[in-house]
């Protein structure tokens, strides 16, 4: 089946206390956003990339692939004011039927087993969302106070999530709702049941400067 | 309020993968567990210090108290097969009416607010558990799938646990449960109600050498 990957990088950097959007500092000497881009060229070097930025980040992203003689190919879509927006915009590029993983752009350490694992169950289940078990003890507020909750129970999402393109799109044709904390929660809202898969807990990501200072290590002890 | 800290300190190494138990591993220079000790000395230098490790650590510790010159005052404890065993042991050296912290040996980031949130708590209602929301978002598993769940609610549990010295010794007669994930679970089983408090999110617990790396950083920051 035909396979696209859309790469969301909305970041203004601000949160990272920084003037450089947190999409292009530098990790092991490279922008982040080429990190992220290499691991799905790397799953399938005939997937189709599309790289959403906001509008502002576009000549100096072409000036960073000229710098870095990035040569994997890609298209760039442009960024709206939520990341609902973005999303929407960049699955516009792209055509059905085929299957789509949304990713974030500040996520370069998702493994190539999980980007596997996403496309292997989108492509079986229509969709495909990849979680990790918390490592702390959890409680859970309730309205008489809290309760604990085994953990096990809980899950951390993360990203690709792999989407059948024209469910996805069909689901973007909706209204924004401050409750999409996803892409996820957007179809899950048309009634499509979600699928969760195994992720990798090295795939965190990076919004602070020491989640970029730990991506460093963790790219070093993965080498 | 007469107010005591249990440290306890089990871990015998293995999953850090190291030969040294985590608790000695070295921090800006010196154990972790000195680091810990010192955060409940400087909250107040008057507060009783237990410290409970495995029986064939405590030569190892006080030769390690020698070779630092580390003079904090503290008493030593032995810890039991599980962590229940040794934190009812603890308590054994504890008398009430007082106040009494758990806390994670290898917790050494804990902030002395959130020591001192702890207690103000503990003082006014018998317990007081930190915490802190999850970054990211979740996913609740159910019984026919699984679907959202406001990070808000769900609160990751750290330490210290601080209670109403009588109370927690009562609930440690109990026989011991696996249920029991932390101090508030045992003190729960016996009606009461727990107490959250803010924590502070760089109060991590020190298992892998990752973790390790970043208390360094976070370490750094903070001065």
């Amino acid at each position: 089946m035909n396979k696209h990957a859309l790469i969301v990088a909305g970041g203004s950097g601000i949160r990272m206390g920084q003037d450089i959007p947190k999409q292009f500092l530098h990790l092991a000497g490279k922008p982040i956003l080429m990190h992220t881009i290499e691991k799905f060229y790397e799953y399938d070097n005939e997937i189709n990339i599309v790289v959403v930025l906001p509008g502002s980040q576009i000549i100096y992203w072409e000036n960073l692939v000229d710098e870095f003689s990035f040569t994997i190919p890609h298209k760039t879509a442009i960024g709206g004011t939520e990341r609902f927006y973005s999303v929407k915009n960049g699955l516009s590029y792209i055509s059905a039927p085929s299957v789509v993983a949304i990713h974030d752009g500040v996520r370069p350490l998702v493994s190539i087993e999980t980007i596997n694992r996403c496309f292997e169950a989108a492509m079986i289940y229509g969709n495909s969302v990849p979680v990790v078990t918390p490592s702390d003890s959890l409680r859970i507020v309730t309205n008489k106070g809290s309760k604990p909750v085994n953990r096990e129970l809980i899950k951390l999402i993360q990203t690709p999530q792999v989407f059948d393109t024209n469910k996805i799109q069909t689901a973007y044709n909706q209204k924004f709702n401050p409750a999409f904390t996803d892409d996820a929660t957007v179809l899950e809202k048309t009634g499509e049941k979600i699928v969760l898969v195994e992720g990798n807990v090295q795939n965190i990501k990076i919004t602070t400067p020491l989640d970029l200072l730990m991506a460093e290590e963790l790219m070093k002890r993965s080498t």
